[in-house]
């Protein structure tokens, strides 16, 4: 099944990180999406970190957020002196709760994304176009079945754990359901078992803030000018959601951008207006409008609870050997606490094995983002207790 | 000092409405603002329910939110069947809170608004077009000195209460702390005495979407295409903040416009999509953009608590005979109560008169203004205990 040569497992093993490409689902192949659609040939961008054991038994499959990509952890060769490292780093590396001296971490950016992977700016083989509009509706579900292809180029075929936060915790999940007899354990962090009103709302003002950009032209602006404005407004409404009225007045309060003046006018007045229009200015340059329309729509499909099969749902894996720890934040409201105290209630019901934390934190959903000691000794012990059989 | 007729003080008495006019700050005269801009002349439109006693002693001024207007009861007589009443009819009327057998009640458009009161779509006297961007930036301060200059018209010089909700409330507290002699009793419901970072930054990236439609042009676009997109999307980010995550859990949770099939698209799949667009798509006919951006900026500037002399604080008015009603509701996160318990801390240490209630509801910051009988007889008991000296 591997065709993965002992190079591809090493790379990253010092905390240097090198983006890989894996493509499969090419001609006369494609994957059958949850919708009914095919699409091929799919690439992902993936990064992987410390060695692959002998047996082949201590391989990591990190999950990004909406926003996420491969590089979860370490620099590049060509990076810059300021540049910063992967947006897990605080959890990835020698000693840490991902600790490479143990594990062989993965993570790849994820089909529909804008990072290597493919998505709605890739080129469509049948019009040497990019898809735009034209690229298939994808849900978690299609994401994990790429993730398992890449496994299976890797020659994995058991992880020590899955592991992400928010929509990243939607793919753990669905990791568990579809695939609990490759998945030793599951970690989701800051995630919820099926979006909420309130999530899907702020997705579709997204959404709409996107597609009411007269660049965003029904998704055909590659090559011309992009729906910039429209992509800012959503990542500003991304941000609100993000942080927590606490994280807030503690960050900024009312404190205004120059000294004690107030403009009478509509530039920037408060830090806070500041801090997002800063934030939706430098999401613009690495992101793709298109890419923001798949995904969250992809989010708000996730529900655990209520499935139609052939759609694979907890009642599926009643007792299976997957060891869970479930993670959420105080101040998070995009996923509040009662959420993952539904999704425990229901792993429980499921006679699953379930450890829970939630972690004090006033910084919002955004916390699990956040370098937190207590997040890597968590994830740590929890993992040194996951048997390897 | 009142040039009213009785006329005036009648009408709307029977629970019919009628929208009045008054203008004043008329050459040479103009109102001086608090940035320093002088604005004139200035209209505010204006309705009026019950009767003015004779002692003149039983006015109530009704204060509304960012989107409302003077309409606050009953019908008016150009109304068709299915039309519906003003935004606070289940408080103001016979037997009602605000008792019309009981109190003349007052509400005007506020300064700044877009249904008769001066405001950026109204026509600049100096250009003979629209002000758009030219008009002066208003603060809340602003907004009750034309309100103040409205009660002289009307021959009122004593109110028995202010009472508003949400940016209402604002312009309650701003009246105590301007007028305290004028005022017997005030009633701040669902409001804050200083706008938070999270309030701001949601009212930022509205006006953001707003200025980010081409068709705002900044600010010109009255008598050609409006930006009514901008302004769909500000009122769905607004929308979202009015309700919760509870109310929405019960109004729409996950589902389904169309039967139980998901489009694969990005279509209408969810019913809080549906409503959210709904919304959006009502207000742009009754609102104008540039309104937006000058009242939820008045929102923002709006602070009790750290004010520099001239502008009068809670400090002016230790100890004054102003009786307060403090009310606030559990689901609230746009004004949550530790924000109604800090305006109660601060009025306490002013040696003022306070009441507080707290009213369990699920609705979010919206739930002041839906019916709601405990609203009604904790107000209506509430002024019955406030003597008319």
């Amino acid at each position: 099944m591997s065709s993965a040569t002992e190079t591809h497992l090493e790379v990253g093993s010092a905390g240097v990180a090198e983006k890989q490409y894996y493509t499969f689902a090419e001609p006369p192949d494609t994957l059958t999406l949850e919708s009914g659609a095919q699409l091929g040939p799919i690439t992902l961008a993936y990064e992987t970190w410390g060695r692959l054991s002998v047996k082949r038994d201590n391989a990591v499959l990190v999950l990004h957020a909406f926003s996420g990509d491969s590089h979860a952890a370490g620099f590049y060769k060509h990076d810059s002196p300021d540049s910063k490292p992967g947006w897990w780093d605080s959890l990835i590396g020698p000693g840490k709760g991902l600790d490479t001296d143990k594990y062989f971490v993965i993570c790849a950016n994820i089909l529909g994304g804008c990072s290597g992977s493919t998505g709605p700016s890739s080129v469509n083989p049948e019009t040497g176009q990019p898809y735009g509009l034209d690229f298939p509706m994808m849900t978690v579900a299609d994401i994990v079945e790429t993730q398992k292809a890449l496994l299976g180029y890797l020659g994995i075929s058991s992880l020590h754990t899955v592991i992400g936060g928010s929509v990243g915790g939607m793919q753990v999940l669905e990791w568990c359901v579809r695939y609990p007899e490759m998945v030793r354990s599951a970690i989701p962090v800051a995630t919820t078992m099926r979006h909420s009103a309130l999530a899907i709302a702020f997705n579709e003002v997204a959404r709409q803030a996107v597609m009411s950009d007269p660049r965003w032209n029904k998704g055909n602006y590659y090559g011309g000018e992009c729906p910039d404005l429209g992509l800012a407004i959503a990542r500003m409404i991304g941000h609100v959601t993000y942080l927590s009225d606490e994280a807030m007045r503690r960050k900024f309060g009312r404190r205004l951008q120059n000294k004690n003046n107030l403009s009478y006018g509509f530039d920037v007045d408060f830090m806070v207006e500041s801090y997002l229009r800063y934030q939706g200015s430098k999401f613009v340059k690495r992101f793709d409008a298109n890419s923001l329309l798949y995904i969250t729509k992809a989010a708000d499909y996730f529900d655990l609870v209520e499935r139609e099969p052939p759609a694979r749902s907890l009642n599926d894996i009643h007792g299976a050997a997957v060891k869970f720890l479930v993670i959420s934040y105080t101040s998070d409201w995009l996923y509040p606490t009662y959420q993952a105290k539904e999704l425990i209630q229901a792993l429980k019901r499921a006679n699953l094995d379930v450890s829970f934390c939630e972690i004090e934190a006033d910084a919002g959903h955004d916390a699990f983002l956040i370098p937190d000691e207590r997040l890597g000794s968590l994830v740590g012990g929890f993992l040194d207790g996951v048997p390897r059989n």
